[in-house]
């Protein structure tokens, strides 16, 4: 591949926006074309970008573009089709969380980049964030010697459904689109899930789908993990879009507060306070800048993939096993049972 | 029944001596004996509470004394032939928790009592401490709307062994000694318990049973309660005796921090704190102060109870529900399932 690497973006919406951003932010990269088949805002997007053409049809898209590969930020239902037509096209792909709405359906899709020699990531940027790194690299030290168990909030009233209302419509809510992302960030920081019990609950009378989900996984190295998502939470701080951790192990623990603060305690040394910043960029929502700042590294990370630098870190195989997660913990909900990964 | 009401208290451990202390501080009492088979120790607790008899035998006691009651402090395997002869004395019996090693002992016991028709109490002071009936208090008053989700915590690295090296000796050591009373007071909070799941786990080597519990409640009316309980935590602020508590409903949450800070959080009304301190005693020890703050309320409110002057709390009968709790935690975490109640 050449040194700056040609690609297009499908999807004009909120988050696209972001996404772009961040691929400015990091370099190396050149958007040509930008995809949505609502034709205003992929008008405005590419206006508001500066990106040279615009299309409504992914089939035009592919055949008319040269690229290396494709940044898919749509719906959750468009994924699998413009994966397939990605992978079918010969062009790498990056596709956004959640994967698709069936564990079936993700299979398919990463079945179809393998069969076509095409890269294929998920962009999974929750585990990117800064004072996230920052409790793994403490963790790996050896600073607490061994987890035994954790607890992962996020536990938030913030008006999500402002910013994105198709999410009032969805029929399964919060794990798909939130504990996801925690899920995901429970493998990054213990490693795979043996087994887990998951109960989901609907308190927003306004919405279709679940807001809250409490799920207790136990890891294969056997850390119990509680994973706890809200929408639905008043708490005193609000404290969107944070993922508080504690972590326990046998010789200390490591918890991330609010704001990034972390508080390292070992067994006999007392405590230690340090401070996990994320960056901070100027196009950056600052409701979301946390969020947006891990998108930079997690385009960072997927580009040095395409470039054979590194091993992909959030591929669409690995990310198969979080997904796995997201289905498992909706029919434990439903069933009341306690189910084992395959 | 007269006034005074006459005990003999079985058992001369560590805690006999907090619970002693506790009936002089209720009053209306007259401890007559006091029972252990090791009669040294039985000596010496009597030489320091002035407590006229002295036995190593129950049966001689139940021979010997005249009573109303009997306050059973001894250890677990003890309580149910204690009870069993109380009942057959036709003496009213306080029982400490846990009330027996398995479940249908725990129905033999509240059926011995039933069929003897004397009173049965649970001596579980837990749900007696001051933030607690404060929380249960602000839940009542609809300060928060419907309570759906909850956390109560007890991770601690105090060196419990120290005082009662038995429980090291224990082989169900966690849920046992220390869930019994956070399992009892989430019924207290949020009524009964329709369904659990539970993982427990073993961190300390030196000890037998397991230090760490973690499990997952929904209660019928639909709160989903996650109850943590550790003996193996190492954390900035050790808060042993004290159970952290974050309730939340529909239209607010509390927030019950250590040294008992409650933080009220309303819904578009932002947040006010309260301090809920238990009263002082100068005989308490300062390690358990709030503990034995509550010995005091319990203590009250099973007199009160004996005096027919109001319902029992903590019934034997009341109590099977929590101990089924303890035993279906076990079977849970043995055996990897969802387990209903009753």
């Amino acid at each position: 591949m050449e040194n700056t690497l040609k690609f297009a973006v499908f999807g004009a919406g909120f988050w696209a926006n972001y996404q772009i951003s961040a691929w400015k932010q990091v370099g190396g990269v050149e958007l040509l074309a930008i995809c949505d088949p609502d034709k205003e805002k992929a008008k405005n997007m590419a206006q508001k970008h500066g990106i040279p053409k615009v299309y409504t049809e992914a089939e035009s898209l592919f055949e008319q573009e040269k690229l290396d590969f494709v940044d898919i930020i749509s719906s959750i239902p468009s994924h699998a089709p413009l994966v397939k037509a990605a992978a079918k096209a010969g062009v790498h792909v990056i596709c956004q969380k959640p994967m698709a709405q069936d564990y079936a359906t993700c299979q398919s899709m990463v079945k179809a980049c393998e069969e076509a020699g095409v890269k294929y990531f998920i962009h999974e940027n929750f585990r990117f964030q800064t004072p996230i790194r920052e409790c793994k690299k403490l963790m790996e030290e050896g600073k607490i010697g061994t987890a035994f168990r954790a607890k992962m909030t996020f536990c938030s009233g913030f008006p999500v459904f402002d910013n994105q209302p198709a999410l009032a419509e969805l029929d399964r809510f919060i794990i798909m689109d939130l504990g996801v992302h925690i899920l995901d960030m429970s493998r990054f920081l213990f490693g795979d899930v043996e087994k887990l019990y998951c109960q989901t609950q609907k308190i927003n009378p306004n919405i279709k789908g679940e807001d809250v989900a409490n799920t207790l996984l136990t890891m294969k190295n056997g850390v119990n993990c509680f994973v706890e998502v809200s929408y639905a939470s008043q708490l005193e701080q609000e404290t969107f879009p944070q993922t508080l951790i504690l972590i326990e192990g046998d010789k200390g623990s490591i918890r991330l507060d609010y704001n990034h603060h972390i508080t390292l305690t070992q067994k006999g040394q007392g405590s230690q306070k340090f401070k996990a910043d994320p960056p901070q960029y100027a196009w950056a929502d600052p409701d979301y800048a946390l969020i947006h700042s891990s998108v930079v590294t997690c385009n960072q990370s997927i580009l040095d993939a395409l470039m054979d630098r590194v091993p992909a870190e959030t591929s669409g195989q690995d990310n198969l096993k979080t997904m796995e997660l997201v289905f498992l913990s909706y029919e434990s909900s439903d069933n009341n049972k306690v189910l084992f990964t395959q």
